[in-house]
């Protein structure tokens, strides 16, 4: 198996488009027809990830909503990893794990590892320091897994300590920027780019461009594309020659308003093809310009 | 029923002792005694459960290594939480989470929510920002139970950026602390201490110090006593009149040497019993100076 950075930068190339379709189930908004319960949102992400596969470069499981249910909710994440895996989808687990020592390591195993979800890549808090990354980026490279570390995220509250001015004149963002780039290369792909990836929100363009330069390998995962309220073009700041990264869209196109009126299958099929197909014609665009 | 503050300070008081016992499974430390797989790790802390209800306040299940099982691992995570407390312990659930808006609610509700694990307290990690923390808060006021804010961690990497400088002189941690000083109300019970607690790391005890002025009604979290270092002394080093917080041990208190010796389960319980009450009476002689 190749290295993630290659297999993602691969899939971002054959479809054309670094749309990662964000898996958030909110059972409200998950039409009649499909039922209710946790039997309803295993159908709604089987078909969301049919229409995907041709249409995302990878999806994106924001595991909180699924602990939300309950124990069977954390399963459900497992059965669609594999799920979107045997449809050729890459998986990010979106569970922004960080502990330190053997209990990382725990985390590592149940994200990435053999045992636990075997997810592509998994998101990573690094407030506790380095060596709280390390069991991540160990078994990463082992299994040829990515490990992706919050640096700037796309919420208002990010400037309550990420933006915070050290001695010195820098952001502490930067700083963790910078703690990550000697690792980069652990991670680098015959590509070029890494699979020690870094969130990068879609909401602080400048950032992005900023923390390019600190990462020049480094993928990028951007939150905050679409219903955060960022542009297609803020969406890829930091990307260089029309890659770099991927960027996520959940509300948007899991629930389009077109598919919550829907009546049928195929007319809520159709506006959810619909939905991530406008995605990709403005971030193609944002790109190409 | 009353705040989180309360009834942990009220159990901290009934069993003369801050212990929290560390729920950490490791598989292969389990006795043969116990069988093996999850079974054996269930019917194992059943047995601790039921040796700590009387020597320790407070247990805290270390999710990352149930979730190395798998979801099994996970859901047996919620079985042992509802365990512990029908035993008449409270549970504090060590998962480090932390996100924003509608997902950090989804954390929120998985923890400490009716319909997730239901624990009486969750550690967070608030990189992300204040925002990150309201949706525990809120929660938390509503059902009497707590949250615990990672501050000031015990590992060596704790250097790289909660001991950044700040413009301004001061180390990030104790704006991480600051940020919390306006919310600790919120979480007060009729003791005066606080339910918005804080991880202060007992091998930083001047630090702890400093942290109790910023924060003087919030109950700590102290963990690396034991097992990572530090003495009796360094871990009680934030309480203030014999009481302010729960210090947790896990491995002296789950593995001592001769548990793991033990050819019974006689031999086995009084072993733990045994390590259990070293580490109140190291405790209490802290305290008590």
């Amino acid at each position: 198996m190749s290295a993630f950075a290659d297999r993602l930068i691969e899939a971002v190339r054959l479809r054309d488009t670094p749309l990662c379709v964000g898996m958030d189930p909110f059972p409200d908004r998950i039409p009649a027809l499909f039922g209710g319960g946790l039997r309803a949102i295993e159908a709604f992400f089987a078909e969301i990830l049919e229409i995907a596969r041709t249409r995302a470069a990878v999806v994106k499981p924001q595991i909180a909503f699924f602990e939300a249910l309950g124990p069977e909710g954390y399963a459900l994440t497992k059965k669609l990893t594999a799920e979107a895996q045997a449809k050729g989808l890459l998986v990010i687990l979106d569970a922004k794990r960080g502990d330190i020592g053997s209990t990382a390591a725990g985390y590592a195993e149940a994200t990435i590892g053999a045992g636990g979800f075997d997810a592509d890549a998994v998101t990573v808090n690094a407030y506790l320091g380095r060596d709280s990354l390390e069991p991540f980026l160990a078994l990463a490279r082992e299994r040829n897994k990515g490990v992706i570390v919050l640096v700037r995220t796309s919420n208002p509250g990010a400037r309550d300590l990420q933006d915070l001015t050290l001695e010195g004149g820098a952001p502490l963002w930067t700083r963790v920027a910078e703690m990550l780039a000697p690792e980069a290369k652990r991670l680098e792909g015959e590509s070029g780019w890494s699979g020690l990836m870094a969130v990068a929100g879609a909401t602080w363009p400048e950032e992005a461009a900023k923390l390019r330069a600190i990462l020049p390998t480094s993928l990028f995962l951007v939150p905050g594309y679409g219903a955060q309220g960022a542009s297609a073009r803020d969406a890829v700041a930091g990307f260089v020659n029309g890659e770099g990264g991927v960027v996520s869209s959940s509300r948007a196109v899991l629930y389009p308003p077109a598919a919550s009126e829907a009546r049928t299958l195929d007319v809520w099929r159709a506006a959810i093809a619909d939905a991530m197909d406008a995605a990709n014609a403005e971030l193609r665009a944002a790109l190409r310009p």
